[in-house]
């Protein structure tokens, strides 16, 4: 923790879970990015580096409009992340805390074992961590939880037009995958996405093992 | 370790415990409880936090009767956690110094693996670190052990009325599956219930692998 | 590392050795042991407690005729392994610099998916890491590699027959699997018996790997 | 940190990076070896050894011709890697700042599991950190991705005309598989070689996820 800032400050939290997201193979080979809101400020991490080895200094600081508020010094040659207009885009659309993007195993095994659009989850006690967005509170285990999938494009804002169509299509989910890429999801606060992507992962790997033992749909 | 308790005061071991069991996915997205008996006191982890940043004042502690006797500083806001009642249920019924509920992926597939109400193993060394809670001493490893599943419920307090069943029907099991839900376990002390919980853990993932690979049982 | 030893005397290395082997799933509740030989006394750990938590007084002490040499204090209350015969067997009849057993899942799942009575290994690099124990040198990547299976017993000590009948029947091999249980290794110091764990345990996990993915045999 | 050396001497990094790789399980059981350039001098790890214990000082130092400029010690008797032959005919062929060998379960498994003589990747985000050696620039996520394989040899060296016939064949392709063994991967500096061994081993894994699954190809 650099003390310099309070302990639950962006500057503190980003650093100390890319690091904890690179040990669990969320974050490999700089994949992935994460923003924080903190006041009107968003923090958004660099792109293309080690992402366990990104110091309070190297973040990027936006509006939700998408300005410049500052950035790391210029002598570390930093990039914003490429996922900053995907980040804005769901600050602007769903208001939340903080957005996570990921690159975790279990989501894009998920999206390549589904033919269809959407990932379904149900009668798992997990499913409880993941809240209906726009309705409100909490999914009961025996939902159906539907988390949808959009294809890939070849830069990371040509996903902005997909994320939009998926929001107004499934408007209580919290997280949208990208097919062979990665998971966006997002929270009220840095802590609640944390919970969210934690429990979605968990989830996405259960499926995953339960195929993988020949068993299709959980019952 | 906070040096104003004991070495093995539960003030320390849950904290230290809920690091362990998030680190090695037990305990994922604020899932999962831990409760430990300490003279008449029964220390009890709070609802709906991130397991590993537990601190030592953030428990509840309550007699066995369900009375509270002291919790965290109001300013915390933190929750007793939603499964008291089913730990004080067991304490009552079984008598343990510890009893552990983890949202172990094993326990979750090998509930979901298995068309009855019972997961079987047999014919693994490890079955002998499993105790027979009420005729005595442990099981031999070519016992077959039976961990009774219970059906899940909307709320934690829900599963009460089952788990007392599963504790009629298999008065020796140390431990109860909630299907696609996690597991719950007790022993003597919170090191036996440690103990219980690695083995389980493990005959469970042995049993999946097996699965996986293609066979249905162990001979 | 307690200062009181040699960086390298057996005091300071099981303990460390045992932190490392619980962390990697070899040593779960309470399973397996390890022993290692310095001069003519052999280090044995203590028997049915947390292997993660032996601190470097916690050992029992021998000749290699299992003559006691010294132990923990008795206050702490501890037993011997029972795997103390196996262990010096081995040591009469090998002489090697130390014997580990680990329960690794790697090891029983292999005795597992093996109908026979030995595991058989070939074409994988890491069998350069194998030694011959009697005819001298490090396997070829090509050779075929037999580990013996023994049948588990109730008692450790009941395993000593099956062992000496494996090494007459495979002189070179310095590994004996039993059967649902775990893995006893041997090297010429503790370096190389954990090498030769590591290479064990890569090996059993590549050929189960290819298993679930339906490959029976490496060409 | 060895503070008698720039943070990103390879005398600090390698010793860093082999703990981390034997930590992951890319360096097991002595296996693998790490190479960095770092003006004219190329470091190397010794052979045989536990690699999480290499220090500083450990490391032997060549010209990109092959010659020695110095190297441990001579009273720890360490060896240079036999890997080293192999690792300066990449440095001549194709000019990296890093050479990494690491026996990955992934990488074996993957040649392991192909019939011809390379992997294919291709739909997967992260093979947009796959560089194109030759004619610049990284992989598109949807390429065609190859990695070659070549036959394993009873010793390193013999490695070497395999590998050059590869590198011919694939001049793009800035890793090479050894069948059965482990991949050979090179970048621009040791951060690239770093982050290109991560996306490897990510897409290695979810190919085999997908086939022991039970899908055979990603749309």
């Amino acid at each position: 923790m650099n003390p310099d800032y309070p302990e639950d400050h962006p500057r503190n939290i980003i650093p100390e879970l890319c690091r904890l997201y690179y040990n669990n193979g969320w974050m490999p080979g700089s994949g992935g990015s994460l923003s924080i809101k903190y006041g009107e400020e968003i923090y958004i991490t660099p792109s293309g580096v080690q992402k366990e080895r990104i110091q309070p200094e190297d973040l990027f600081v936006q509006t939700s409009e998408g300005e410049d508020i500052s950035g790391p010094p210029s002598s570390k040659g930093l990039r914003k992340s490429q996922c900053s207009p995907v980040f804005l885009n769901i600050y602007r659309l769903k208001g939340p805390g903080a957005v996570f993007h990921l690159h975790s195993k279990s989501s894009v095994l998920a999206s390549l074992l589904t033919d269809g659009n959407t990932v379904h989850l149900s009668n798992l006690q997990m499913i409880k961590g993941i809240r209906k967005w726009t309705t409100g509170g909490n999914h009961k285990f025996t939902d159906d939880v539907q988390i949808p999938i959009i294809d890939n494009t070849h830069t990371e804002d040509g996903l902005v037009d997909g994320m939009v169509k998926a929001m107004n299509d499934y408007p209580d989910t919290c997280a949208i995958i990208v097919r062979g890429h990665g998971i966006y999801a997002w929270g009220q606060t840095w802590q609640q996405t944390k919970l969210v992507c934690e429990s979605y992962d968990y989830l996405f790997d259960i499926m995953l093992q339960l195929r993988a033992a020949g068993i299709q749909e959980i019952r």
